[in-house]
């Protein structure tokens, strides 16, 4: 028996992902759809402004969109609110409790959250027992983030990180609808995304961080980023320039990243066969030709380059609202679900 | 009176700017254009390829094309010429007694030739001295280069600089035409350019070195560079992070941008009002919207930020064909006029 | 002396542009700037989202935004409001005694209203006199019609038209700001723009009308339009097929476009030169080789093929932010000013 | 038992998708790649330059390209060849006994070759009958006559046709690799594609023509078509106007789009189940959201109007290198097989 799920924000770029994703979902049902008050009573075909290249599921297009304050009729929550929405709604959802799976930034950095990369620092969900809710709340860092922790992961592994220097290559669809003007950005590149560069330095230091019995030991390293929105529809592009604290072999670091399967015993409907991906082609990755890769959730990176003894860079590519987004919320339950729930 | 000039590779991207540039020029009179031995004999607006947003100048549309290895009736030659092709014909020419400015990359690091951005290393114009053919050879640098080091003169005058890491996000019409494929860059980034990272790496050590009687004393600073194309007309942007040696302070620095202005003395048409401008905007700058400053030959800054102590980070802007090209090459035929022709 | 002239919405892309076009006018001195209540009281270059490839111009950047329902101290009036304001503002702006250039749709079928291209139907100018107000209203009409009606002009005087059959393709500038979202047009075409058949297919009758003392006969002929939205920034380009009323001569024509020049002897200062421009190139013209001929104030039509006996095809292509509305605008006041106050 | 089945020029963009489509084929299996001369002897992933969003498919990564003049084990030739050199090869081809069905354009007018789109002229293929040579020759139209035939037959069936007007906006994929400059397109238009309207005004008539027992009879009615280069990946766009015989009724059009499906029974795994599909919203169809329609075997129409008593307009959209190009060659094959080699 599949568990019910609620969506909340489900017109915008996230949420439409969100219903892709959950519609033919194996241990989940799309039984709600919530978005804002104005949306309300309306059917989900009416209002959306449907823009991904696939036929809006069936299942859904008649749905009666809920107000995000009723009472659901679910056991999990997806949500895909605006940040400046999300904060109290999910608070008064989990005291509700409701088990709440954000990709919004409002709770990301509270103590007792999870910010979760389950392929990264799956130990982290224990971070939920320590919440006092009736419900839980667990939370995915921000797209560019998952991006970089998912490519770091490995590095950090093998030679330990000391500093990050990284400029990023956004797609439009990261800054939701109608977001990104069109005369903005055709012919064109912007070379700032609001609070963006704050999550990049902030949110990849909890993930890298080591869970202990009084919460999350933040990673010691610094980290700048540079964030630029460019004219791509999907699939950010992260370049680079990582110290590390021992000497780097880069055939070592490949080896890692092919074999990198931290999920492989859980049998995760969402969980792709290869996180990440070494393309060892001098152009590769690229957001079309890539970003598609494990049907979204597979992060690829190229370019791997040492630059000196202690250091070296690369780039990476992850697909901002599957992978960067919905996809990751969603493989975040799948996890939550097989480490809280089976068998129950 | 004015000079007589050749454009060679006057067909190509670099080659159609040269014409645009030189078309009405105060010092200078094109009365030849030189192409492959292909379009030799043929009318300029019969073969070229005529890609810029204004009307083929009509003083050359029925000049004649002649081969590369023709015998040139004028003072000085412009070579626009692709690298493969630059180096052998160049030789020749200065061998012939010509002064040849270029924007090939084939003798841009040999020691006697200066590579040139006036505003940044006007003293190693002095180089020529000591070329011992009967011509002379002045280059200057790569396009994304030009705009880099054109950033970096302020902070190396006034912090000295340790280190730096940049990427860049580049224009099509750096790769000339046909150049990159619609295929391969509508809504997509490509991480990758040929030769371009190296050049990156190289020629800044050279163009910040210090002049000596026994030729340039290269910059000591490391650079690590990630070069990638993305679907803008024209127009080359720079997120670089850097070390400095002494303290950073960013008022200073904007205040330095500003009063940047080294060849204020000497009068040249086309040397820009400002050469650097910094741009306060959150959001500058931006390919479209200031590529043109200063008729494409002013280097636009902004997202100026002290990262640390010593560490700064900021993005600059350079029109690749303009400025980064064919408009330097100008500049600095324009200075080498100045400086041992005038009066002469 | 230069008149005082007040721009009503000028914080829109089409304001913009009217801002550019009057701030260095040989008749014409900005005075005033109006927007929405909201923007009342503020300085013009801190709410202004500039998106020109140019700086604000000086003299307007601190002035203050004005209200529209203001008492303005000026003589004539450019209206860029949207259409769903425009309506009463300029109603009333009439009724208390100002002269208005409108780009709005809002009176453009008025029966006493010019609505005016000067090169097509100047003497409809004279629709003025049957103004019963103390001010007057001109407007332009939508920016693929100018093009169009532009490009008609010289096959309606030769050859008389019995059909016209039109595609357009149409950049992201028409639709102001933020208008299309790039979600919606990166690597896409969409094939709607709310209204624009209809304006396209009920203004050119008008236009193309006959001036008699009782108001506008239209003309006779039928229009189809299907109208799409491209990814360009600027230049609207209309495909047309066109049956005519007698034998087509594809050279008359050519020549007829050529000598085209009805505006000669008025030396207005925003009249091109050559208000139609043919171009020869099997691939011509293009937007972004073409849309600034005569600073945009030149329509260019090029692929003349006659089809058969009676009907013919081409292409032509219009700045629509320049000769398809501010430019217009701005002409058709020199036009006013040389017809109804020189002198005065 | 599959067919075995060659690809002739396997690089290039339909050749491509010639792969995609039959790498994992229930009746056939690739056991062939020829390409030019220049390429023979090399492995397929080695030579190609792939820009598909897939990874190539395992089978042919280490398939070593033959010569188009091999002797090849197959039954069946898939043609991806530029026109240019199509026409020899393929006569070859089909004297040496090998079937071909190719997407070049050399042999498609000629008489006893069928050009052929199955649900629209499924009959035509008796044309092989007439064919003298021991192998037989069946050709797929151009791109856009595929997707304006498709759109056009339910037309011709209910109200018949008078008279074509078509423009179209066309995606760069369909000018091959490297094909469309960037510098040509981005923020452009390129009104013209070389041999693109004589071909949309030529084999539409053929394709829509009669099957009698000399060879097909063209229909009657007269095609003006202009043709646009936009900057789209893929989906060529098309904008018609026809004017019929009878009157039109929209209804009963929208009735027969959708219940279009003369390939019912065949069961052919390349037939989509609709090969038409009317889309109701007042923006569609638009290349992103809908070329991969039914696989990209969908030719999706929207924005159908009636003009006038016998007339009306619409917007179609057709996959250029699926439906426009390999997808029709294949499902050709298909048919062919059922038709004529079933139980064989």
């Amino acid at each position: 028996m599949k568990r019910k799920v609620a969506i909340l924000g489900a017109t915008g770029t996230v949420g439409q992902r969100f219903v892709q994703l959950l519609a033919n979902h194996p241990f989940f049902e799309i039984t709600l759809l919530a978005a804002s008050e104005a949306s309300a009573g309306k059917k989900y075909a009416d209002i959306v402004h449907w823009h991904l290249p696939c036929e809006i599921p069936e299942k859904v297009k008649n749905m009666e969109i809920v107000s995000v304050d009723s009472n659901f009729d679910c056991d999990y929550v997806f949500s895909a609110l605006p940040s400046d929405v999300a904060g109290p709604v999910e608070k008064r959802l989990v005291e509700r409790g409701y088990t709440v799976f954000s990709n919004a930034a409002s709770h990301r950095m509270d103590e007792d959250v999870p910010l979760l990369v389950p392929e990264v620092n799956l130990e982290h969900m224990k971070l939920v027992e320590l919440q006092k809710t009736p419900g839980r709340l667990i939370t995915n860092p921000n797209c560019s983030t998952i991006g970089l922790v998912m490519a770091l992961k490995p590095i950090a592994d093998l030679f330990g990180i000391e500093f990050v220097s990284v400029v990023t290559m956004q797609a439009v669809s990261g800054a939701g609808y109608p977001g990104v003007a069109s005369l903005d950005i055709i012919d064109n590149v912007i070379p700032y995304i609001k609070n963006e560069e704050d999550k990049m330095c902030t949110e990849p230091k909890k993930i890298l961080g080591k869970f202990t019995e009084r919460g999350i030991e933040f990673a010691g390293f610094e980290i700048v980023a540079q964030c630029n929105r460019v004219p791509v529809q999907d699939g950010h592009m992260i370049s680079a320039y990582i110290e590390t604290s021992e000497r780097v072999d880069i055939d070592r670091l490949i080896q890692a990243i092919e074999n990198f399967a931290p999920l492989k015993g859980y049998k995760l409907p969402t969980a792709p066969e290869k996180p990440l991906m070494y393309l060892p082609a001098k152009d590769a990755p690229q957001p079309r030709l890539h970003r598609d890769l494990g049907n979204g959730m597979t992060v690829s990176v190229g370019r791997l380059v040492k630059v000196s003894d202690r250091a070296l860079r690369f780039v990476a590519l992850v697909h901002n609202t599957i992978r960067g987004a919905a996809g990751c919320a969603v493989l975040n339950a799948e996890v939550y679900e097989a480490l809280y729930r089976t068998g129950a």
